[in-house]
């Protein structure tokens, strides 16, 4: 369950919006003359809000929820204010054209005050090389072990038992949650935000067929390249990012990926893609900027998908997307015995068609 | 290989039957006048069991394997010990009602006989928060790390390497192997068993397009939920729990998840719902009671499905399952010419319709 | 990006081919008379190729980058040195008639000089049971645990938080990488390389419906059997492998498994199958010999697929395969709308056979 600030830490309304930055959006509080500014200790849906929790109104079809709703305060558009007839609302209303970003921002106020951060400094059960370098004000957790030559940008937080391979390196501010690791020769860029299991530059998985060898044995490509990852990313839990062939495999600024995604080498992917969880991208493909990948989505290898392509979730992309859309490949599921009729004309479809074209020229004698 | 048991660690087969709580069920030995109680001293399938082990016949039309059987002993039901011309056996028979259950129990039974348990005590490379609480008779292994308010449950056995955030907790009698993961705020309910490279309460994946960004750029939706996990609930390896956006995300008592499971945030799981491995769930899904998804099956966000729904494995489920049942969509598969063809003309399937229709028109121009 | 060797460090163009016995294959230098031996100091891809660098032609088709290629030394076959028109290029060639396999015996060589090894001894954070054995010239990097009877053969690395359970082995000059966990009972052959975050040993998904329990309830079948993995074997990072039910599970000999893959309990993998990322096998499946299996493949339990079968990615195979060949059954993925036009007859796919049988009834009405 969320946890509340207790009382008296918990910011009142206007100090709140300050603080998260709310008003360098177009956010305006409706005053409520005679009435204070609320405390606010915690953010709630419309439905579960109690009286210490603001809460936000984002698409104005649920406006119903409105009725009844015991938060302090609430979020939404002008538009949606002037629908609901409030008459005089036990909630404080929050005016701003974008409500969901708002949320947004006060839900990463909250976040910063509620948890606990790794504090800064390196912890006695850490193992850190000689030659690492450490900066200003970065705080590394129980039992993670930095190596020779890596860099640990100022203000950057890792939390226990990560693992930063030789050379690799980390930005400046960056959050990485514990048990993460960081092969040899990985870069991230500044705010990355890592979570638990995520690997970064294991092998590309790539075997050359060995004719020296009897039955069928494989020789292994040793994967010289690294891991390249830009500004502003985060990285899903259990996601696994494999290093380049011969040069690195590539992240871009903004990109958001989900848990249990897998990057195969010398992947390159565009500014501010996002994917849902367990897609899969495999070797040499590169994405555009701006493209949504759908869960459970699989792109094969040596491919380049355009930007601003935007993939349902389940889809098997297995060939190149050269214009900006949607894009969706998913097997319609019914009921089993209802499946396993349609199913079995699948396998019998060409012989369909023939069967068709034969009845249409018999149609059309001529 | 399954290591076997001492023979003066074994036991008597009556001895084991009655310490595994299989009289607790209709289970009886079919005297063998004049012979000794054979000692058992492991399982074996029918085909490999020796002389030493214990056996099960589960499934009648296996009866021929009972053939030359090596076992000492052999579970059955009545039926299937009338079916067979047993004449003098070389096995003892345990007769019951349920021999894959009574299995079930002998195997636990070894189980808990032939596998170390994590010693109590808190080892002494651990390190834990002197605010956190860990009850009597806890195991806590080598580099585990507790944080600050957690709460470890009496009896609980945690290996190497686990990680319990600030806040957490684990029930009783759980068992974590090596190297779980419970982020903040994560509730485990009493005999969890959950397994290596599992994290739960990693981030959702949340994020507002930001109008103020150039370029697409996101805004991180912070996640101030948690995970509340039920009893006697387990989960496989690297399988992924995401923490809720604002409520909890809430596996329900009793459910199974194998290995390689993503839970995206605010889903909800019925009790003693299981799912085989990698299945994915986008975020507020909701899954009845007693379900079972099939492995690698895909479930869209914001879905309900009914109790005692059976999803088959590979499905992709993309709208509200309302009535109990049995649900596929997989593509069939088949030797890749003959599938090259068929999918080709799935790309054309509208069209054939059309042409269809035109045909049966002119039969009947009325 | 790739690091290159400084000049001090770098082989001459035929101590590099000797030292990484490209010579023991067909490989010998066009000799250019009064240049001398370039000294090589990494790989680069044809384009990107420095003067420093070595390269490769293993495609004929891409000859044409061999134009304006800054390379030292180009790797190709004497039928692709013949097509093109050299005249006198500025690199040097290396004529053999397997380039891909003599880069990879390069990318091998790079890889070994360039990488750190893990030192040998036992780091002072390891934590070793007393009972194990630990081989000569042996690496145990920082908070490793090694449990009771494990045995680490001769020339094996680990890298930091590796756990190797009770009893398990790991064979000789096995490299596991950051935080590999083996639960007890797993057995590793020689030559192993094992990514960050596998899990081998995990308990095989197994409950068997408990009649006594109310509401669905599930008893737990214990695994009592382990895993067993032959030689010269790679497993991705945060792939799973489970221990078997009764018996072990099985990976052969030369097998190489991409990251995230997820073998269930009691399969068995035949020798030098190849198997690409997310690809997810069920309990009691034998794949035969040689087979290559495509990313995001998903093959259900009990099956038993013969050797040299090779599965294209994201197949779904439900039934066994008898003959050896390539296999498909992705279902092809389109612009959303044409998409949904085409698969709402999918789900009328039946019915549509119907009509078509009864129009070919009335043309042929005997």
């Amino acid at each position: 369950m969320p946890v509340l600030l207790a009382p008296d830490q918990a910011p009142a309304l206007h100090d709140l919006l300050a603080q998260a930055g709310a008003f360098d959006l177009d956010c305006r509080i409706v005053a409520r003359p005679g009435r204070p500014d609320p405390v606010i200790r915690g953010l709630g849906s419309l439905l579960k809000a109690g009286p210490g929790e603001i809460s936000f109104l984002s698409n104005p079809k649920l406006s119903h929820q409105l009725e009844g709703c015991a938060a302090a305060a609430v979020i939404m558009t002008s538009e949606s204010h002037e629908l609901i007839q409030c008459g005089d609302p036990s909630y404080c209303i929050v005016l701003c054209s974008q409500p969901y970003l708002v949320y947004a921002l006060l839900a990463q106020w909250f976040d910063r005050h509620r948890v606990a951060r790794i504090p800064a400094g390196v912890h006695a059960t850490a193992v850190v090389a000689a030659t690492a370098h450490i900066g200003d004000d970065v705080g590394i957790g129980p039992h993670c072990v930095i190596e020779d030559g890596a860099r640990i940008g100022p203000g950057s937080r890792l939390g226990a038992g990560c693992f930063v391979g030789a050379r690799s390196i980390v930005g400046a501010q960056c959050l990485l949650y514990p048990r993460v690791t960081l092969y040899h020769g990985v870069a991230l860029g500044d705010r990355a935000i890592i979570h638990s299991g995520a690997v970064l530059g294991a092998d590309g998985f790539g075997f050359a067929p060995d004719p020296r060898a009897r039955d069928g044995a494989w020789a292994k490509i040793a994967q010289l390249g690294g891991v390249s990852v830009g500004d502003d990313v985060e990285i899903g839990a259990n996601t696994t990012i494999d290093r380049g062939a011969i040069e690195d495999t590539v992240i871009g600024d903004g990109v958001k990926l989900d848990n249990q995604i897998m990057i195969a080498h010398n992947v390159k992917i565009g500014e501010h893609t996002a994917m849902a969880a367990c897609v899969g991208i495999a070797g040499s493909t590169t994405i555009g900027r701006r493209c949504t990948i759908g869960g459970a989505s699989m792109i094969s290898g040596h491919l380049v998908l355009a930007d601003d392509v935007h993939i349902s979730g389940g889809t098997a992309v297995t060939s190149n997307v050269d214009k900006p859309g949607r894009y969706t490949g998913v097997y319609p599921f019914a009921e089993h015995t209802q499946w396993q009729r349609n199913a079995a004309v699948v396998s019998q479809l060409s012989q369909l068609r023939r069967r068709l074209r034969l009845l249409e020229k018999k149609e059309r004698p001529d």
